[in-house]
């Protein structure tokens, strides 16, 4: 599989596949100051928990390029990562690059040594990831059986990670065993990024892949075709309960109800320690605009409102596994080398 | 409450809404022939269990004006109903009505006779299922608690009836009552009827409507901001299990997980005592076209498959009760007058 070119640092920049003109248009977006990069976060150009997470750990390097050198680089170096900390609440991977590269700053000694070893850092988060993707999908693969269907909600694929994703890794390594059947994709409203991101992978893979209404998924489990269910996560609470793109939980409900095994897909970077249970989670609302329209034709009727909960909370008991760059574990506590609740 | 002009016989045709062209446009079709009718029907111009049925009800007349007099009418008649039955295979109410014209048709002597005949049995078939709405909207009305949130899938409103609808008439009636703090709709992809038809029916009535996405119920449901759950219904087999339109059963998982009640309203004639359970109801598959887009908005990635059922099946054991015009029940097997099975 070639690598979906979702961001990549190069000529002094952050270069972004815009995932907003996807399936479509295949255009790039050449972040080279914070705000350009946080308004991209903010506005989905760039999506996916890991993904966002590498991407502001690239903003951290803009920050310190564009801080003032001198007394006041600290300050404006912070300044720029708490305006990448702003842009979204739920993917822990976002605050977990961004803790990673605050501590960086905090050990280089002038703006030349910080910007080289904010970026030195930020490639080796990516590179990480990319190997986390790789492990990912080895190890969820000997979860799929021969001759699979396998249901998946939203993107967690090349477009969500710095390699070739968290559940989408698990399809792409199972594919490359002879496992798969097909994929079917929940289209993922309101952005519907199963319709236009996951179906636009799977036919760039060349792996047969159905789209569905979201509301679909429970009629299509209940009628067998689905041997496996496979989602990503935006944080993992430390009783396990995920955080994940809205229309997880009530596919879990629906996989559970029908015995076909649901496992979450993500790195350890998604795991929350500071935070107990899924009902210690901010799910973010987004603007209900997008639920009022679709794509560009609008559909809700005049004098009626909208609501736009981009994330629901799925609960631990209704998940079969976790699958990390560590292995398979039916508790984010069974896994070796979690990050530790390091207190308030 | 002013009546939904949903459908109407006027001047020796049948006046129907365009829903298609909701919420932004209100526009009449007239139909004249069979042939456009069925159009109608297929195309959802109008639709709704109960609406298709009455509609085919008028169809029958429409099917006896243009037979011709003489040998070949009654041949020519049933051709009309065949036509007529042929639209849309998940709605039993269809079946129904037009089982109901067979019958008048067989017992007229003549064309002038039959036609008479059959316009009266779609005028009391329309006035039954006018006065059914209102007894579902009095006995469900009586579950509503004070200050409810009221969560329903589709549109099961005047737009899908004679009267003021199935779920939505218990919501009128507890609104008249006072009792309605807000209204969630499901949006209902692919065809929006919740965003485009609920929404325009609540906010016609000045009750306040808040659209979601169908995968943001689950977790709405968990956040406590609901009391009950009401949806129609398509087809209700002998044990109680209940197609309607998909997203329902999902809908009923997650109204379970957050104790919930969760009822279906139909009027009796949805009732389909020749179907044992679920497993025999048949599914539409519409076209996948309607998935793949919405309106002049396009969003599958090229080359990717789209999967379109109109329904699905709720089981039984995750209705709380069914509200019909004798009242509300635990199973269809507890409803007095209920059609019986009149064998193969």
């Amino acid at each position: 599989m070639t690598p979906v070119p979702t961001l990549e640092w190069t000529g002094g920049c952050l270069r972004l596949l815009d995932q907003r003109l996807l399936p479509f248009r295949e255009v790039f977006i050449e972040c080279r100051r914070v705000d350009t990069l946080a308004e991209a976060i903010r506005s989905l150009a760039v999506r996916g928990a890991p993904a966002i997470g590498l991407a502001a750990g690239y903003g951290a390097v803009l920050a310190a390029m564009e801080a003032p050198a001198g007394p006041g680089f600290l300050d404006g170096c912070l300044r720029g990562l708490d305006l990448l900390a702003s842009t979204r609440p739920t993917a822990v991977n976002l605050f977990f690059c961004l803790d990673v590269q605050r501590r960086v700053l905090m050990n280089s000694k002038d703006r030349d040594g910080a910007v080289a070893a904010l970026l030195e850092s930020a490639l080796r988060l990516h590179r990480e990831d990319l190997e986390a993707c790789a492990a990912m999908g080895a190890h969820g693969a000997a979860l799929v059986p021969p001759n699979a269907g396998i249901l998946t909600h939203c993107n967690a694929g090349g477009l969500a990670t710095g390699g070739l994703g968290t559940a989408l890794a698990v399809v792409y390594e199972a594919h490359d065993r002879g496992l798969v059947r097909e994929v079917f994709a929940d289209e993922t409203r309101p952005l519907l990024q199963g319709a236009r991101l996951t179906a636009w992978e799977m036919v760039r893979a060349g792996i047969p892949v159905t789209v569905i209404p979201d509301s679909a998924a429970a009629h299509l489990l209940a009628s067998g075709r689905v041997d496996i269910v496979v989602t990503g996560a935006d944080r993992i609470a430390r009783n396990g309960d995920t955080a994940n793109k809205v229309g997880t939980f009530p596919l879990a409900l629906a996989a559970r109800r029908a015995g076909v095994p649901f496992y979450v897909a993500a790195p350890r970077s998604t795991l929350d320690p500071a935070t107990e249970k899924g009902s210690g989670i901010v799910i973010e609302n987004r603007d209900p605009d997008e639920v009022a329209g679709f794509g560009s034709a609008r559909v809700l009727a005049p004098g009626a409102e909208a609501w736009n909960p981009a994330f629901d909370v799925t609960p631990v008991d209704l998940i079969d596994g976790f699958i990390c760059e560590a292995g398979v574990f039916r508790t984010p506590g069974d896994i070796p080398g979690a990050p530790v609740d390091s207190g308030p």
